[in-house]
């Protein structure tokens, strides 16, 4: 197995972070990862906003339901979904841009940031860094557009944190591989099965390392997936012009 | 740099494939570099279906738009939103899933899924193998999920082709790092000034690698944003019970 597959395969999220700032040679070599994923229509919809501000970070924090590791990593990247960009592009060749208003394209942007944040999260980690995956910033996300400044036609969809670290983090259990890979056609039987030995392993591993608080798979699933748990981003996202009304 | 960064810095999409059929092992490694990925509250809300029938890839071409490479490529890969598999695990615990009603919801699943793409093209790409993102799906996915037997609470998001590379794809070149990178806060006049010079960069680009049918990226966005171009996406997403009602 080659080093990149290795290094794909051992993802884990680090939230334990050194003082020490990631060079900017780094962050470019991180940054360049996510700019030159595939974007669909070549449209590059897909922008990111570099935060190193303490200041800014321990706002982050808080708005993430005090996820103190943004505080504490160096360096927060936001992944933005950019039809502000391409509606430049569009009025440039004399158009009208309605594709914002689509559930096509806020699908289309969702992936391309999750490609784009992928490839930077295994360049950062390729090069030893940390990264942990953020979507808490979607509970607030009009306190990222406005501390962002982000314009009209703009999302922040996530992020991540990035920084070298100090205490690694343990690689979580998953349920089994045939409750991902489906061959031919999709098998729903594999999931029933699957359920109470997973949530007896996670519970396991939990133990393992210490965190009380962990939850079971089916548990923490019937905490959050019973209710709208960010109910902020329709209003905000539409706000902001997503209206996914066609 | 080491070869992880510059695999992923060298991404490019391959449309020409060798009748090689793809190993399995190498198949398992670039899987298992998309299981192994973060999800939102680890719900494990994605799943992959690997398809290598040339009568299914050979309907998967037209259903994209007569993309031969997807017929011509051993395998491709299907990327499938999953809150089927949730519903069992939130049932299992004894409470009733409707977070698959939220715009969060979907958004989430599609950045996890694009997490995931991304690192399975990388580990492809990783081992010499080529790919291209499919999100042509998308124009008909009811016919995809009648192929691909997706039940309720899944849809088909994205795809990619992978195979051994024929001839090798050229990298297009990107509107400048200034519209993709900003700093500490969103710097919307950077892509004015971008457009007019990578208009031109991409028509030479194009000639260079005789595409007479390429297009400028603003005329390009000017003929896909001007329309809601994939019409299907919302009342089909909708029927599988993704209707991003709150």
């Amino acid at each position: 197995m080659n080093q990149t597959i290795r290094t794909i395969h051992a993802h884990h999220s680090v939230r334990s972070y050194t003082d020490a700032p990631v060079a900017e040679e780094m962050l470019e070599q991180v940054i360049e990862g996510g700019y030159r994923c595939p974007t669909s229509f070549n449209a590059q919809h897909v922008s990111v906003v570099v935060l190193r501000s303490p200041t800014t970070r321990a706002r982050i924090a808080q708005i993430g339901g005090n996820q103190a590791w943004i505080a504490r990593a160096p360096v927060f990247i936001t992944m933005v979904a950019d039809l502000n960009k391409t509606m430049a592009g569009v009025r440039a060749a004399g158009g009208r841009q309605i594709a914002h208003k689509s559930v096509e394209l806020l699908v289309a942007c969702s992936i391309d940031a999750g490609i784009a944040l992928g490839n930077m999260m295994t360049a950062a980690r390729s090069l030893g860094l940390g990264v942990v995956p953020i979507g808490g910033i979607r509970r607030n996300p009009q306190a990222m557009i406005e501390l962002l400044k982000l314009p009209s036609l703009t999302f922040p969809l996530c992020g991540m944190c990035l920084g070298h670290i100090d205490e690694d983090g343990p690689r979580k259990p998953r349920l089994p591989m045939a409750t991902f890979r489906h061959d031919e056609f999709y098998r729903p039987e594999a999931i029933e099965a699957a359920i109470e030995p997973y949530d007896r392993t996670l519970m396991e591993h939990w133990k393992a390392v210490d965190r009380a608080d962990g939850s079971s798979w089916s548990e923490n699933l019937a905490e959050h997936y019973t209710k709208n748990y960010f109910p902020n981003v329709k209003p905000v996202i539409e706000a902001q012009g997503f209206t996914h009304e066609m």
